[in-house]
């Protein structure tokens, strides 16, 4: 139960860059010493941020695991003040034993 | 751990239709009786699970809820003959209490 209290630092934005840009955030995130790093996205970028913990886990920090998922919608403004729904996603990587 | 023995008539595959064609099948999966319903989907779908899902139990099975979310890795030969890796996602959704 330590999400409430994880520092912003260990939260990763995935926006529309490559996904390697993500996964290079997040391993940087780990070896300065985190042992847990959320990745959280919005509508399109969902699909990029489970690549992103996906290569992150596979390839660059094999002691990570997936701890927890969530899935959620959050509501926005778009430029004409509507309002509208997008589906956001939180996915959360710890480490299995300290390096 | 019911995952395993769940008839394939309970799996709704996400592909890239609007998300309110798969939002149908998955009611249409509970008012058949169905207790539990898991939407799959790989690559860019990805994103049009979460939709899905979120739509599902926010508008239409209000006494749905998320029990599991699941993230792999698969690999793909595409038609070169190259393999190649794609996320995919499994969200089971399960009623909350009977109708």
């Amino acid at each position: 139960m330590t999400g409430k209290e994880l520092a912003d630092e260990n939260t990763i934005y995935v926006g529309n860059k490559p996904p390697m840009s993500y996964v290079l955030a997040v391993v940087t995130q780990f070896n300065s010493g985190s042992d847990e790093v959320v990745i959280k996205a919005r509508g399109r970028a969902i699909s990029r941020a489970v690549d992103t913990a996906e290569i992150t886990k596979n390839r660059f920090v094999t002691n990570a695991k997936i701890k927890e998922i969530k899935i959620g919608t959050e509501s926005i403004t778009n430029e004409e003040g509507r309002n509208s729904n997008v589906s956001s996603i939180e996915i959360s990587l710890t480490l299995t034993t300290k390096k």
